[in-house]
């Protein structure tokens, strides 16, 4: 299945239509194009300007399909037809998108922001407490309930392979877990810095 | 999995695009919403206004799942947002998606018509070669082959059930089945009037 519907190459949807209704049609095919992208090639993380970003586990040295996730590409500027979002308009789509609760506004330190220190987004193509009933059906599923997970098993271990969770980065999965904690399902383990590291799912 | 995407709902393209190019996008989306929704509803025919209609199973007093269907919707009035496709740029649209193979055009008899009599259109969600091959592979699976089996059958058996072809109006299901008879995989099998009601697939 292609990751971009036709409808991704029809210039209208690039130009800000001045009619309010209108508008709020455009944005929601916008994040309806976003979600289904990011969703199709595990996309988890988009620049304030629309570009692909690889999430950190680069750092660690693993680059795995960075050219089928087109890390660098914008999403915003379709070369094909050479039609681009201006700014202004890209940030009036985050903001319908994070009041829809579809993607989260992330500051330089990889966590949660308000507007004004956004640097990415984290691209929800499911909600916080859909990812957290999945992560807990694992859990169930796979026997790991009273037992202390890391973050990094959960998203690396081949056991979470075949779980549209896995390779998810460990500041998502911070925030895919907290509903858990919130229904008092579940409790998170720091390390010596504060840092969440483990969670135990009861 | 909602059947219409929040495009749908976007007003220009309602309106036939006067540039060759972006018209050719807005065509394309336009086949991309009808594919998807007939897929996701099973719908097989709709007229040549876009008007959703019941296939032939009705007059065997066989309702099923009319009110999913919404039959007698017509996909290019949207009276949500009180927007209608010209009837003059629907054609537009037909005719580039029977290019595409992604329609077949019907006339009052059933048969594949050509353009001046054209009643109503199959909706080709997968093309002609995708369902023979799928229909073979159902031969091939439940152990049918060198038997014959009549369309009614294929159609409305529960061995079918699980298929996606299930369902399928019995003159769609010879235009599926024309293709394992050009490849040699078939043979038709007709009634004293000449109406081919059973195949056997070697």
């Amino acid at each position: 299945m292609a990751s971009l519907p036709p409808v991704y190459s029809f210039p209208p949807l690039y130009t800000r239509q001045p009619n309010s209704l209108t508008r709020r049609q455009q944005i929601s095919t916008w994040i309806d194009i976003i979600s289904q992208y990011c969703k199709g090639k595990k996309i988890w993380y988009m620049s304030a300007d629309g570009t692909v970003i690889d999430d950190d586990r680069s750092e660690n040295g693993k680059i795995d399909n960075e050219d089928s996730k087109e890390v660098g590409k914008n999403l915003f500027n379709n070369e094909e037809i050479q039609r681009s979002v201006p700014q202004v308009f890209i940030d009036e789509i985050w903001s319908q998108m994070v009041k829809e609760g579809k993607c989260l506004p992330i500051d330089q330190s990889g966590r949660k922001s308000n507007n004004s220190t956004t640097t990415r987004y984290f691209i929800l193509w499911k909600n916080l407490d859909n990812w957290a009933s999945l992560i807990l059906q694992w859990f169930e599923d796979s026997g790991k309930l009273n037992q202390v997970i890391t973050l990094y098993e959960l998203s690396e271990s081949d056991e979470t392979l075949s779980w549209e969770f896995h390779g998810m980065p460990e500041n998502l999965l911070y925030y895919s877990l907290k509903p858990l904690c919130d229904r008092n399902r579940a409790t998170m383990l720091k390390d010596e810095n504060g840092k969440v590291i483990a969670i135990k799912v009861v």
